[in-house]
């Protein structure tokens, strides 16, 4: 940590600065500049609390050297985490997992087919929800636990691994309950009751990035889960909030790179969210992909028409179809293949 | 809502526009144009859900004329709303509400003195957190329930009515039993599963906007307070995030006319949080209620050196007292008046 | 000059950093950390150039603390610098400068009775724009030389100061002969050819902020100016883009007191382009002053329904008058005055 | 063009929106709704100023249909615009063009080298400033005039065309002596006098988008240059800001496929400016091939840790290399090749 002195501090405020990092129990090393002096705070193992440090007279400004967060770094854990959704579902290895399905549950009939469908388009994992966040109280808020039924149902019937989202504690434990990895919504990526809450539910957890969330906030979000002993998160980039009303989102497919440099845990990207228009969905999928996602999540409805929510981002299960080859070949190209669709149905196994 | 075509769509893609709206039970009206036709749709009493339209074949875009909230709109409620914390603390009316008080609740003395020291300086209603969302899981989190408990004491004592954060359901029936108003911050102003059951507690809530919240979103987040019964709803601007490190966030303070021209209910500003840095808080506040904020939340600390969060944006007692003065000035300016802080404690009223 | 070395960077790659920085003339002072190191640049004069730094291997991130700006700064000059438009017209004193007109010059008639109308209000300059950057080539792009004389008759007329905009050099030269002061729009906030150049025309430059910049940007294009040997510059703040459409820009009042603390040049803000909306003028003018702005620059139209351009934002002259007042009262709250419009015209004096 | 009434505006106020419509020469068709009116213009041809009709009493406001832009449309011209730049060098078609080289031309011996290098690993185009915009007055400007006779002699010894940025009209001048293609950078990106002037030099043009830019300003942009007369425009996405420091900027690579859909020009992508770090500019690079972009601008130095400029972004000889040969993998998987290097130098040819 750096404690960047006004110009013209005085000596008194500069010492009072050395007596309270000392005091904290750590070194403070002075660095007098030509326009202003800086004091280096050594020791720093991420926990220090730089308010204290910030209110005194005549800091101008407290720079973070160390990160904030622990346990999801590189530094922490050097090696890849691989994230287990269900047996061969393994998110961050070398194959790349293609997550889809409609945005919302609406009947069972619906769910069982558009599971079939981007099962034999080569979907490991069938993704929709239960419970929605809507932005206004009069939307369609989902089908809550018969939702989770359905969804259960479809994964007797393909043997897909079933992702969705919680919104609420008394909704996580219905996810656990019934799915494979609880997924936690943009807008509740910082409702850190939650966070901790699902840490403790011993299932995988995809975190999808907040809409103004920097990718340190993301990160520290993920820490929240990982401290409350859950090692299974997979991030997941989908957008962010942007001056440019050309799309929903901006997708930061740049956060792929970086998140991969800074943690161990997988990212995959939801190019559905990300742009928001069906047209998009396809290039945007690629692109991810050849920016190094470790899966991808996308809407697929079997009538996109008909949809309850978010239809016009849908794919429809032909253009889906199309899609998962060309992931297939821009996967080839940088040395990584796709997790396979599931053999048989698990019910057909039993 | 205006449906716009994409320029060359066919007759049958605008038919089929059409066909749908009629068959959602509202009348179509064709609009042919030079470059594209756009087709009206007439009657949307606000709930018209655009996602199936959006998903026809040749449609560009869907324009929302209609607001998609109604119960906290003007349209619905041309008169003002006020909101009253306590007897005699009305937020909405003709006065001005300061709320002052620490970032967190540290012990008792800490916040029975920093009551003391707003209420002397002008306060009305003191603030501070017992439940703290922090970005790192290894921060300090609030005192939680004995932080409440502190809290009411200090109320007993300068008879201030207050006002606390709850993070999830079983933090807000708590703050509904010690406070007076239960604030909904930043991050969780889209955790909709909170906000319907604020929305039940029969206590006031004060929702902060988010840090990516257009000023819509946070009028559809009051919305599903006042969609689950309760009418006492007071906004809060308390800055968003942009490109500009400057400060921690981007204070907005048009948002101020533009709610009172878009909604009935009452809106006041945090200069503490919307700009994060002491020296900014004085001319900030002066600024939102020059722009006509129906009051000020304002971090103030008896020793900002020591604060356990946030203690270089807490200003010190004696520059709160001098702010106080200046807002009075101002709010004379423009025809308002400072709530008065109470004359006793409600204990000496006994 | 902060450089954080990379988690496990070489002991070989810390010593090349303190090579290059010891090359390079300065200092290097390394300070080991629990989980990086970081090397002090001791005696950073503003002028170090970070790139070199940056590209060697082992560096994660290069921290400035030294401002890269130099002659706009506080500590390059302590006292506010003043800048004299006109006789009696100081911007930086204590006096609060109203500069007031339409958007776009239309006819001698419009000017003159806009310059009539704004100064019975109480406006000491007048602004209207002879050279129009539009986003559309096909809008009115301004009369060019002919709207600047009809400024300049406006002024004789009047003896309010003229305040206009110069979008490329031979504008700059017309504006430079014709009127009292060159605005420098957002658009061309980084064109540093154009801020070289109107560096050197020896008239006041009024510099708006770009829609993107940060204010350490700002401050940068400011320094071009002032390093081109023109001391006379105003910084403008006029709102700059974020995600909420509910306004063309967001107005980032405070921009107003950081750059007082971080600079010397006084700072004028914009509210017709901050909002874009004219309802949202009056409340954002006052807020402003509030927060300490040592101008105001507002469009009046004298029949807002018939302008060319920016009719939407344009005040009513009677609506402006009313704001004056406020004003008035405001800024005599927090101890200023307005700078008084011009007692006789300047073909009166003669 | 639909233009929404306030809820409450009277019939008077209605109407004389109708009455302004037609006066302009356009058709008005009201459509009352369930909470406001909303009055259709029928018949725009892109060209109506809304300021106007925005200023009328009742207005709430306006929205756009058609948009501003005509000759950059695909509604225009909807083939594909193929642009030049040297034989054998198309912009726009099926072959992928690599420009590549080091920020700044600092010596003879550096940028022949370096042009060397590029083509060797497999580029069509070198890029390097002779004029580099720096937001700091102290920092390097480039060589001007010696630097574009630089980049001559490396297209004499290489046969690789040559792209690089002009900052005013006298630069512009010259890069169109010396150089293939004149680039405008994001920052003069609405210099529209600039604009005006490129269009008429008879060269290509590279426009990069503005840090605050929408699609649509980047395309209005472009609509300056072809309305002065040149078709042979090229577009570049490089990232624009964000709230998130964890990049220079944000990479929107979203914006390729959607400058496609509303565009016939073609669109190339600067990884180098859009990531900011050098190890993030290869996965990117592949992400914006896979997302279809025609061309990509990276940059490339002999010796990074020596560059005067952006070292820390410069990728090395051998990365860039690796790089192609994995872009040519990409390409092949979505139906394209890249453009090969040029097979002799010019002058051999001679």
């Amino acid at each position: 940590m750096l404690v960047v002195m006004k110009h013209g501090a005085s000596a008194a405020e500069i010492d009072a600065v050395v007596s309270v990092i000392e005091e904290m129990g750590y070194q403070a090393r002075p660095m007098p500049g030509a326009q202003r002096t800086a004091v280096g705070l050594v020791g720093n193992d991420g926990r220090v609390d730089s308010s204290r440090i910030s209110a005194l007279s005549g800091v101008a400004q407290v720079i973070h050297v160390t990160q904030p967060y622990k346990q999801v770094s590189r530094e922490w854990r050097p090696e890849n985490t691989v994230v287990t959704i269900a047996p061969g579902v393994d998110v961050g290895g070398k194959e790349v997992v293609i997550m889809a399905g409609p945005c919302s549950v609406e009947t069972e009939e619906q769910i069982v087919l558009a599971a079939h469908q981007v099962k034999a388009a080569g979907a490991a994992c069938l993704r929709g929800g239960a419970f929605k966040p809507r932005s206004s109280p009069y939307s369609f808020q989902g089908l809550g636990e018969v939702g989770l039924k359905y969804l259960a149902t479809a994964r007797k019937e393909t043997g897909l691994a079933i992702v969705t989202e919680a919104m609420d504690e008394q909704g996580a434990e219905l996810v656990a309950e019934y799915a494979d990895c609880i997924q936690i919504g943009a807008r509740n990526m910082q409702n850190y009751s939650l966070l901790k809450f699902v840490g403790t539910l011993g299932k995988p957890v995809l975190l999808k990035r907040g809409l103004a969330a920097t990718i340190n906030d993301l990160l520290l979000s993920a820490e929240y889960v990982l401290a409350s002993g859950n090692k299974d998160v997979i991030l997941c980039e989908r957008g962010v909030r942007t001056f440019d009303p050309a799309t929903r989102n901006m997708f930061d497919l740049t956060a792929i790179p970086i998140v991969q440099q800074m943690s161990h845990l997988p990212i995959v990207a939801d190019p559905s969210h990300g742009t928001g228009i069906r047209d998009l969905v396809t290039p945007m999928a690629r692109a991810a992909v050849a920016a190094g996602a470790d899966g991808i999540l996308v809407e697929v409805h079997p009538n996109p028409e008909r949809a309850l929510s978010d239809g016009a981002q849908s794919l429809y299960p032909d253009q889906f179809a199309e899609l998962v080859g060309e992931l297939r070949t821009i996967s080839a190209a940088i040395g990584r293949t796709l997790t396979p669709a599931p053999r048989t149905a698990t019910v057909a196994a039993g």
